[in-house]
């Protein structure tokens, strides 16, 4: 019990899983007895980064009570995204690039938020200020989470420390960035083992846009047909997710990862409304939005200035 | 209105005004456009540490409005210790050494809180990080941040990190610290031209414990009884004070500097079962807190604990 578990969020991508793994790794080198674990299963983008680098992947855990008394979170800090239980134990260190919120402490904490692309940027120069140096393996996990988040340095989230902190652990990991990232990604975009009811929910979120209630999904592809192929299969999936929730709006986001355009299926009551707020009209049941990859950056903001 | 303010809690302290003073300039140094400002009257430690490194007082604001449209906190971030307003600029970043409560951003931002006793502990830190040298007067409002905070040393929360610091800015302010730190520490212990309400509200600092509301302030004496040989005045002055702004707990603190030990006087619904998370109980009014000398390590804590 006197172990401290490190974890990132719940529906785990790579980054809170390398993050989890790596800066446990670097506690451990500072004499702290720290265990990476995590909170959901693994998506294949972020099961090929472990076997790329030979990583096994962190204990699951379906709550902290009982595991452990004192925990690091992460890439998240919002306790509904966190381990169930959170509440009940002391959080002593928080590595995030996140907005804070719905996040609380009684003692004083090491907190460590910092407005780039990704955790492991951040971590980056954790290992430095503490001296220690970064294995090649552990360098391939954290140039992972980089490109990931960044979506190969292409994501408007993406800043310029993060590409300084991805050329600099390519160089120690010994491996092309383009080359491998690229085939990273296109793991992660394999959709061949996956239903569109698993597409729909892999990565959705809700919002509220004015007195709309709405979802933004997104999946990434590497031939967007791959999904879009099956398009009246699911133009009738969203219509009954819409129907079944009450929703004004089900925008479902396909993100052509080679060409950082994406294509947008929408349907609900203010779906034309929504491609309005792109400039753009519903076209064969698409809406066509060229150049935008980013749903923090470029899809939310546009739809709650169009739908307010 | 596109400078940045920084400033710390209200009822300001020496690490709150120096450490706001401090990272406005090395943000300067970093090519921001940034202002010290304070949220209220200096007391006389602080005057006292200003006038030996040759400060002005920062300009004093009320409100944030109209005032900025982004900030940078220091030594705070709960909101209510905060301007007024605070909810309607953007937080750019928060340098702090407090636990993590009622604090709310939309966007991702800067935010680094470390369980040190003191904020200019990091500060001195980021200068490092950031390549910019420390000139002697900065040095010694930095210097004087530590040595307030952690009673020269002496407080539980002073860490190894703030006796490293402390030594390495005395070097640079060319001061001796056990001498210079007594003095300003007596300037700020003299209670002599302070009347009962200001000594309230000299470093009082609202927290939510559970559903409680509270105010836990804190003044150091060099003779306790300089304050509660005037302990009926006192109690009727807390008692009006959680009248009118509808408090749960009142707990004034009076600090013996020479003999790091704290009596509370509680007044309050909550007054008992305050004095009981102590494990003591209110005795002529008065509750011995043997060896307590920190309101962040070992009073709030309690609190919050024993009022959950």
């Amino acid at each position: 019990m006197s172990k401290t578990l490190v974890f990132g969020h719940k529906n785990p991508d790579t980054d809170t899983v390398t993050s989890a793994i790596v800066y446990a790794y670097l506690k451990q080198q500072l004499g702290v007895e720290a265990e990476a674990v995590r909170l959901g299963d693994l998506n294949n983008e972020t099961k090929f980064a472990l076997e790329k680098f030979d990583f096994e992947a962190p204990r699951f855990i379906s709550t902290v009570v009982g595991e452990a008394k004192q925990v690091i979170l992460v890439d998240h800090n919002e306790f509904q995204q966190s381990a169930d239980g959170i509440e009940e134990v002391q959080i002593t260190e928080v590595i995030d690039h996140h907005r804070v919120a719905n996040f609380q402490t009684a003692d004083p904490l090491y907190f460590r938020a910092e407005p780039v692309g990704c955790t492991a940027t951040i971590l980056n120069k954790l290992f430095k200020e503490n001296n220690v140096e970064i294995p090649a393996n552990i360098a391939g996990l954290m140039l992972s989470a980089i490109v990931s988040d960044t979506l190969l340095f292409k994501s408007p989230t993406c800043t310029e420390q993060d590409i300084k902190a991805g050329e600099e652990l390519a160089a120690i990991a010994g491996v092309d960035v383009a080359e491998y990232g690229l085939a990273m990604l296109k793991a992660g975009a394999d959709l061949s083992d996956k239903s569109l009811e698993d597409l729909l929910s892999l990565d959705a979120k809700g919002f509220d846009f004015g007195a709309y209630k709405a979802v933004v999904a997104q999946v990434n592809a590497v031939d967007i047909e791959d999904v879009l192929g099956r398009q009246a299969e699911l133009e009738a999936l969203l219509a009954k997710n819409v129907a079944d929730n009450g929703l004004d709006l089900f925008f479902f986001v396909v993100t052509d990862i080679l060409n950082n355009d994406s294509t947008a299926v929408a349907v609900g009551q203010v779906a034309e409304k929504a491609a309005a707020s792109f400039g753009a009209t519903i076209v064969d049941g698409r809406i066509s939005l060229s150049g935008v990859v980013s749903r923090k950056k470029q899809i939310v903001p546009v739809l709650t200035e169009g739908l307010k």
